[in-house]
């Protein structure tokens, strides 16, 4: 497998790496700092090469579009997105339905309520739509009007007939919330907004008293800086470490199922 | 496998971890930027510790000279050059000829035309040399005095019998060329000459109407930076992306050779 | 195995790593420069999603006592302190006192002569404390008052019973000692302090007459800048890399027994 990392990224890359290992696989790593992409060799040039080696690629670009763009001039290999940008996390989105399904059995009716940044955050976009596939009613929490959900998504939800409703008080949204799904505000695509946390929400144990004491979790594509207290993590419906690990059994079934098809 | 890479590399260095891992073996990687040389710890020490863990080493380095050097004083574990500045880079000759010969069938008989910077393109220099070993005609193509195939390959050359022509017209070159070798002007070796590249030959499918329609092939070393133009990518004579998974399969072969004598 | 280096290193990093492997192991690397570090994520957050994904982690980190006071936290996963700034180094020790073993026989009955910077290099003051399980007596060789060994050191070791005697005279220390064990100046945590090697004590060839001829051996954990002449290298009596080679053995052994208690 080559890991094509053009944007840092701790458990993505690492998952995928663990997921191939795990698997009785190996990979090669590419990240732009160590690479001939200073020689001034185009990212399409690098990925072809990659290619050729490799039975696989997971990609990460930070350009909205860049990987699908490059997946269609590659014939042979297998392509995962695994983040471009602004655009889609797909491989996210499984891992946050399979933590849906695996910490509370069932997707199918429950309450999901997104909050933070959900304008940059690309997990909320992919995950929005995936479920679509499911009879859930979504909720979007935002303070600011720069941070709300794309109309783009919201009209791909609406489209496909799913229930969602804009709210700015996380007080409010709270109580009848299954899944309470927490992103960070993406400072670092967000120069010179360097305040743009000082009033973000910020899940306590004192706040969490408002939610369902079970039954209910509340989940974060991590790393988070802020939006949820440490206090927090030893409470049982802390579900976001146990869905990184997902994350890594989610990716090891991909995985095996891309390459079985290549075969 | 220890790959030590004191400049970066994306496909000799991939290429080498991809070909020990598909053989079986496992790799460590050693870079600059991450290591101890920031301790001001000496090559040749760096060299010998990797060598105590591993059972070969594939180095590279910007100092011409500097990889044999350190394999002088290292006796029990064979070390691959994997590119010496602007020395030598054996395991792309390997894999040069090898392309030849797996893309037109034989090396005896054909015309080998060089272009671009061969005074500082590392291959180039390997090349040629290698290429000695068969009945070949060589051409070397460059418009600049600065690019010319330096004095002490042409008298190796020459030695040999194997007859060498300088060129400075492409369009004179193509016509008789049975294998197009392109390279790229090395701007990192070569600070303050930045408009090195305003004149430099590109491949184009108008242009490449002069040459043979089959049996001829293009070749490069890549990375490229505008020396071949995409839009021949497609043509069947572009053999530069096979020429890259090549280099896996002739590194593969090699290591296997290399640790066999080991035991 | 997660290897985590929040510190640059290249032969703890590498042996760790080549030590997983040759047991039959993969590794996963995480590295500060390379990672959502710069998310603004907290290290403890970093090795928990890490913990979820590896069966067991290694860890070097510039903070003393930072590599504790994460493993407190993690329940599931072991962890092995490969460095804490200041602090420890236990398998540093612990190869060191193998390297004693293997090349001398035993380690009862030995004078054991430390010099250098006996204050910033963590080596030492692992060492010394492994030591005072065996019967040694212990030198510290020392030329100025901000590199002696720390208080809380010797303390430890006087309670234990362990003859200690400061120097300030290598040519004094070296007849009697039957493991020098030399240690380079950590400059990089001294900033401001560019002299600090100017007068330090270097090991050459003339210096080691002095020495017993036999049976006695010098130790460095490397990488060295200066402390030992590369003309001593060819002299039986230099252990170091040796030692080096001793420590992916000792590793070997570790990673086996910790993860043999896992299952």
């Amino acid at each position: 497998m080559g890991n094509l990392f053009f944007e840092p990224s701790t458990r993505t890359s690492n998952s995928f790496a663990v997921a191939m290992q795990r698997l009785g696989g190996t990979v090669v790593h590419f990240s732009e700092s160590t690479s001939s992409q200073t020689k001034g060799e185009t990212m399409v040039d690098t990925v072809r090469i990659l290619a050729g080696y490799c039975d696989c690629l997971v990609i990460r670009h930070p350009g909205k579009g860049a990987i699908q763009a490059v997946a269609n001039s590659i014939v042979h290999t297998p392509i995962i997105n695994a983040g471009d940008g602004i655009g889609e996390h797909p491989t996210q989105a499984l891992l946050d339905v399979f933590t849906i399904r695996e910490e509370i059995g069932t997707v199918n009716g429950l309450t999901v309520t997104m909050v933070g940044d959900l304008a940059n955050g690309r997990t909320v976009h992919s995950l929005a739509r995936l479920l679509c596939l499911y009879k859930v009613k979504l909720r979007y929490v935002t303070n600011r009007d720069e941070f709300k959900m794309p109309l783009e998504v919201k009209s791909y939800v609406n489209d496909r007939g799913i229930p969602q409703e804009e709210m700015t008080s996380l007080e409010e949204a709270l109580p009848d919330t299954d899944v309470l799904y927490m992103t960070r505000v993406q400072t670092e695509r967000m120069l010179g907004n360097e305040d743009a946390r000082s009033d973000q929400f910020v899940i306590t144990p004192e706040l969490m008293t408002l939610a369902k004491p079970r039954g209910m979790i509340v989940m974060h594509p991590l790393p988070r800086v802020g939006e949820i207290s440490p206090k927090f993590d030893s409470d049982p419906r802390a579900a976001y470490f146990r869905q990184a690990e997902y994350g890594m059994h989610v990716r090891m079934a991909l995985l095996a199922i891309v390459l079985a098809s290549q075969k």
